[in-house]
């Protein structure tokens, strides 16, 4: 899958977007990419934090890195274990959002 | 552009996602996709709506039309005007989903 062969990228970093707010992220993702050692970041989100990444792909964009683009957009499901005094897993969306330089 | 094409054809509705529930949202798909009239679907959200038109996607594709793919995900930013109090006009996160009959 395509999906596999990105993660595996020596050039691909990952940002997992949780519930800080997106300028913590936003720097997350500059950092990884200023190192060099990365030429793409993904974004990864589940459930509430899905609209924290979107954020975060465009401030960082628009705002600080204006060559940066949005190479690819997936969205998923995930299985997750049930909380306790739940008898069900729950399932919740995720999104990836990869961001590359031009 | 692409998205004033796609949302002026005959063929594509638009479903605008806010604060209901997923389940509002999936149904109001269906419908709009089992009149006959529409072969793709727009969902389109900002904000915290963002999550769950992701779950829209996933729980219509997933659970009831399982002919029904994501052709497209596009994200973008729209100034929203200043609330009463607030003195600058904020800026929020938009995305789109097209579902398309494969």
């Amino acid at each position: 899958m395509m999906k596999g062969v990105i993660e595996m990228s020596e050039k691909s970093a990952i940002v997992f977007v949780g519930s800080k707010t997106p300028m913590d992220y936003v720097l997350a993702v500059m950092t990884r990419l200023s190192a060099g050692d990365a030429e793409e970041v993904v974004l990864k989100a589940r459930g509430q934090a899905i609209a924290t990444a979107v954020d975060v792909a465009e401030i960082t964009g628009n705002r600080f890195l204006k060559d940066l683009k949005v190479s690819r957009i997936t969205i998923g499901t995930e299985e997750m274990p049930a909380r306790e005094g739940e008898n069900r897993a729950r399932m919740v969306s995720t999104i990836e959002i990869t961001l590359a330089k031009e």
